[in-house]
């Protein structure tokens, strides 16, 4: 059910490797990105080390700031897998082996035939009152506790989680975003314009994000995309117009909606 | 000065594109990379809107938790661009247009032929008591105010802008990171003798990041990488022998410090 109401989002990335470098996040932009077209906006997003104290605190800003929070990362079967146990600590349940995900997870590797160590029946430790969700990849599940649901840390098995929870979700009007590719114009060349035509506008979001690389051939590319963001399509359609306009009568050769927006 | 204490750093990436999941931040790991032979460990890391009250509680919370933080995002000349003003008030240090940064800005377009507009001059607003940071890439200076340094948002701008700050950081004992990828091991089949090394090794961080993807050729491919960390070189050593070891005892064909690891 879709309604008018702007429904928020928190993303709390779990792990070290993230922090040290090792590891580049995906998830959340994959997050954002499933969330959008439900009518869900990510107004904010924390990374934290695998430290019990830091993910509770960061849980418990977020699900009281958000409509819906999600984590990725710590879910495994390793010494160093603790969300459950701090996600149950945020929420004051017990965390223990349950029936439910074990059954599952024993399921999962006798079809697979994959040995049911102890540590992989670790996997099935949930928030007493969570609700599973499912995991079409590698079986183990994730959880939702309250407005917070906790999914994998590995990209592919994350995402899968997330086709189990859209109708968990009860989002808001759907923002729409638009780009006005400028044809290799410089930030500085549509400032003046662009702050005229952002005032004018007050309720559609307009950003500017310039971009500079060197290509394959060494080259340095560089130039600037224009993105226009509203829950109002015909007011987008129009800012849309005014920035390709913009774009024109600065020199650019703007293109509308490109597929290879950098 | 390399010392033993623990030095830490915190990471605000500001830019409603990152939270929009329209662009995939690279900063946070080039940034940890860059400070960990520095002896700085990257300990929280933040993504929030071009909001003022967002950056300057982000900003206030990280500079006094941390000994240092760098912000990505919003000091380029268009009017979303508003992290100059939002580092002001966290400090509560007023911010115009400052000659010392103009002139390198007036210096480098002079140079390059490109017309000096009056938002191209906004790039010269910084904080009365910041020390500028010199941008190699595009010329318009980041800046320092106390213990937080402001980079650029393009990952190329900032990756130079770290270069000129490298003799302003104080850094710690340098934390050392080897890899043992178990050749194919299952997380499953690692945890239970992951969990008595760690138990054994307790100064150690000792890590496992299982990966899962599809390949080109639409091949699931899946293993786990082991991962320690520690300032004490010949502590670490001992401690990656014995992962190899656990990984050869389990079935694997560990690899010591691969140059791929996934």
């Amino acid at each position: 059910m879709s309604t008018n109401r702007n429904v928020t989002a928190g993303v709390l990335l779990i792990g070290d490797e993230l922090l040290s470098g090792r590891t580049r996040d995906i998830n959340l932009s994959e997050i954002a990105k499933f969330l959008a077209p439900l009518g869900v906006s990510v107004v904010e997003c924390r990374v934290v080390p695998d430290e019990q104290d830091e993910i509770v605190a960061a849980v418990n800003h977020l699900r009281a700031k958000c409509d819906y929070v999600f984590t990725t990362g710590g879910i495994g079967p390793t010494h160093d897998d603790i969300t459950a146990d701090a996600i149950g600590a945020a929420f004051g349940q017990a965390v223990d082996v349950r029936a439910d995900a074990l059954e599952i997870i024993e399921h999962w590797y006798a079809k697979t035939k994959t040995p049911l160590t102890e540590s992989r029946k670790r996997m099935a430790r949930v928030p007493a009152e969570a609700i599973l969700i499912n995991n079409p990849v590698t079986g183990a599940p994730g959880f939702q506790t309250g407005n917070v649901f906790t999914l994998a840390g590995v990209p592919k098995i994350a995402r899968g989680m997330l086709e189990d929870i859209a109708d968990r979700i009860d989002g808001g009007a759907v923002t729409l975003s638009r780009t006005v590719a400028t044809g290799g114009l410089r930030e500085g060349d549509l400032a003046e314009g662009l702050g005229v035509l952002a005032k004018a506008y007050p309720d559609i979001s307009i950003g500017s994000y310039p971009y500079f690389y060197e290509n394959e051939a060494g080259e340095i590319v560089r130039g600037t995309n224009l993105v226009a963001r509203s829950t109002d399509e015909p007011a987008l359609a129009e800012v849309i117009e005014k920035l390709a306009e913009l774009s024109r009568s600065v020199g650019g050769k703007p293109v509308i909606d490109p597929p290879d927006a950098k």
